[in-house]
C-alpha cells in the first residue's frame, strides 16, 4: 500500500484498543509509530510495519498526529508530562474513557504546551475498529477536526464532531456509557439463572439481543418525556416495575444467584412510589437521580 | 371482519398491556370478552366490540381460551380463586411478569382445577402488540400450544414454544429481563448528565441506541465464555472496567447526579480484581453472582 501522502500517526498505549487502532493505521498505509510502557506489546505491530518509539519524546516527535489510548486521563498526563514540550504545534487526540472534568483538564494541559487538541470516544469494541459503522465522536476545535477527519475515519467510518467544547465527547461517552456495566451485570445474572437449570447462556442470547432492541426502541419516547418533564403518559409506569419487585424476592433461592446488586435500583422504585409517582413513567426516576 | 371460526378469547386485566391485547383480538375478529377489577377500563373496548364480563366466573365461562395479564401471579391467583372450578377443560394462559416459582405455582393450581395451562411472556411494549416481529414465548404442554398457536400469534408474530416445563417462559423472562431496569437507570443517569449541561436527552438517543446494539453484538461471545468457563481471552477485561471507576468519582459533582445506585456493581469489580481476575473477561463477574 502506498504511504506517500498519508499523515504519519503515533499511537500511545498498546492495550487491546491501542493495538487495534495501530493495526488499522498500518493497514491503511499510514506511517505508524507506536509506544507502550511495557515494550512486548509493540513487537507484533513492528512485524506488521510499525516503528516502535523507545521514549515518549521520540513517540511525540515522530508524527504530527498523536493518538493516545491509555487507560485513563491520569495515566495519560503522567505519561506525557516529561515530554510535554514536544507537543507544541502537533495535534493530540485522547481516546481513553473518562469523565468530562478529565477531558477539560487534558485540554488545558495540551493548550498550555501549544498543542492542538481533540478528545474523542470510541463507541465500540477493538474488533470493530476500522469498520464502516463503527462510531467515534469528538469534541474540540472544528478546524482541527476538519484537518484530520480523513485520518480519524481510519478508526471507524461513523466519525462525528459534537462541538467545540473539548469535554463533549467525554460528556456523551459518560452519559451513553452508563448503560454498559448495568446491562452486562443484568445479562450475567440472567445467564446465572439459565445455567443453573442446565441450559446454556447461549440459548438466551437471541432473546436478550431482541430485548435490548426493545429497550433502544423506547429510548426516543423516554428522552422526550425527560425533555418535556411530562411523565403522565407512560410507556411503562413506575408501578409496573415496583409491582415486579415482590416477585424478585424469591430469585436468590431459585438459582442461588446474588441479586443484591439491584437493591439500590429497587430502592429508587420504592422512593418514587412513596413520592406519589406510581402512575408516572419509569423515566421519572431521573428526578430521583438529580440531586 | 368475519368472526365465524375464530376462537373466542377472554382477557383478564385491562392495564396498558391487557388493553393492547384485547384490541389486537378485537381487530383480528375474535369474539373477545374482557374483565377488569375497576370497570372503567372496559368501556373503550366494549365500544370497539368486546363484551364486558361483570364477574370473573362470567369471564371464564365466556371462552375456551383465557388470557390473563394482571400485574403478578399473586394477583392472578387471588382473582381466579373464587371461580377456579369454571376453568375445568379450558385453557388458561398467563402473560404477567414473574419468577419461575410463581409460574410453577400457577401451573399446579391450574392443573388441580382441570385446566390446560401455558405460561408465556411478552417481550415488548403494549404498542408493539400484534406486530410481525413482536416476541412472545411460552412454556407448557406442546399440544396445548399447538392447538392455540394461530390465536396466540394475534398478539405477536414471533411466537415461540420454549419447552414443556411450565416455568420456562418465566425463567427466560426473568433471565432476559434482568437488563431492563439497570439499562434504563443507566440511561436516565446519562440523561441527567447531558441535560445538566443544557443539552436535551434526545441528543444522546442515537448514540445510546447504537451503544445498546454494541452491547447486543458482544453477547454471543460473552455467553460462549460463560458456557465454556474460559474467561482468558476477553473482549473487554475486568481491569478496563475497574480502571474506569476512579474517574467516575468526580461524576456526582460534575452534574449533581446521584450515581450511588452503581455502588454494588463497582464493588463486584473491586472484589473481582481482589480475587485476581483483573485480566479475565468482564463475563467472569458471573462467578461472583453465583452464590
Ligand atoms: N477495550 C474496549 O472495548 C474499549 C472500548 C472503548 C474505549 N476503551 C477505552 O480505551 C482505553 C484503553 O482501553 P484498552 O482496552 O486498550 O485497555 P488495556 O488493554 O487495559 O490497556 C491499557 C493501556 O494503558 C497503559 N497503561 C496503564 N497504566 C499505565 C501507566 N501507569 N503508565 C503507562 N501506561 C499505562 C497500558 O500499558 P501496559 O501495556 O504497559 O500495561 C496499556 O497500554 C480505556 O480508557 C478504555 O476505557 C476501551
Ligand atoms: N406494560 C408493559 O410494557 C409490559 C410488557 C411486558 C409484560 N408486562 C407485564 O404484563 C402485566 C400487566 O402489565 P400492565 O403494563 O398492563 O400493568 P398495569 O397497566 O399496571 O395493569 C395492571 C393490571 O392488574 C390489575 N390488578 C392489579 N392488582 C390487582 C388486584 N389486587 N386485583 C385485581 N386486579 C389487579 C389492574 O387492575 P385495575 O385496572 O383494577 O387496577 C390492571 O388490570 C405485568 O405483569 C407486566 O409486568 C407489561
Amino acid at each position: 500500500m502506498t504511504t506517500d501522502n498519508r499523515t504519519p500517526v503515533t499511537i500511545l498505549g498498546l492495550g487491546s484498543m491501542g493495538t487495534a487502532l495501530a493495526e488499522a493505521f498500518i493497514e491503511a498505509g499510514h506511517p505508524t509509530t507506536v509506544w507502550n510502557r511495557s515494550e512486548g506489546k509493540a513487537r507484533p505491530l513492528v512485524e506488521k510495519g510499525a516503528v516502535r518509539a523507545e521514549t515518549i519524546a521520540d513517540a511525540l516527535t515522530a508524527s504530527p498526529l498523536i493518538i493516545s489510548v491509555l487507560s485513563t486521563y491520569e495515566v495519560t498526563l503522567q505519561v506525557l508530562e516529561p515530554a510535554g514540550a514536544a507537543l507544541a504545534g502537533r495535534t493530540l487526540v485522547t481516546l481513553n474513557s473518562g469523565v468530562p472534568a478529565g477531558a477539560r483538564e487534558m485540554a488545558a494541559w495540551a493548550a498550555a504546551r501549544g498543542a492542538l487538541f481533540l478528545d474523542g470516544a470510541i463507541k465500540n469494541v477493538p474488533a470493530a475498529v476500522g469498520k464502516a459503522d463503527t462510531l467515534l465522536y469528538y469534541g474540540g476545535d472544528k478546524a482541527v477536526f476538519d484537518r484530520h477527519e480523513a485520518t480519524l475515519r481510519v478508526m471507524g467510518g461513523h466519525t462525528v464532531h459534537l462541538g467545540a467544547e473539548p469535554d463533549l465527547a467525554a460528556l456523551y461517552e459518560t452519559a451513553v456509557g452508563a448503560t454498559l456495566l448495568p446491562a452486562l451485570v443484568g445479562f450475567f445474572q440472567g445467564a446465572a439463572l439459565v445455567t443453573a437449570r442446565g441450559l446454556t447462556a447461549s440459548t438466551m442470547v437471541p432473546y436478550a439481543v431482541k430485548w435490548l432492541e426493545m429497550i433502544g426502541s423506547v429510548m426516543p419516547a423516554l428522552a422526550e418525556e425527560i425533555d418535556s418533564g411530562d411523565y403522565s403518559r407512560p410507556f411503562s409506569s413506575i408501578g409496573v416495575f415496583y409491582d415486579g419487585l415482590a416477585g424478585e424476592r424469591g430469585l436468590d433461592q431459585e438459582a442461588n444467584v446474588d441479586t443484591s446488586w439491584q437493591e439500590p435500583m429497587n430502592e429508587l422504585l420504592r422512593r418514587a412510589v412513596a413520592e406519589g409517582r406510581r402512575e408516572q413513567s419509569i423515566s421519572a426516576l431521573i428526578e430521583l437521580l438529580r440531586k
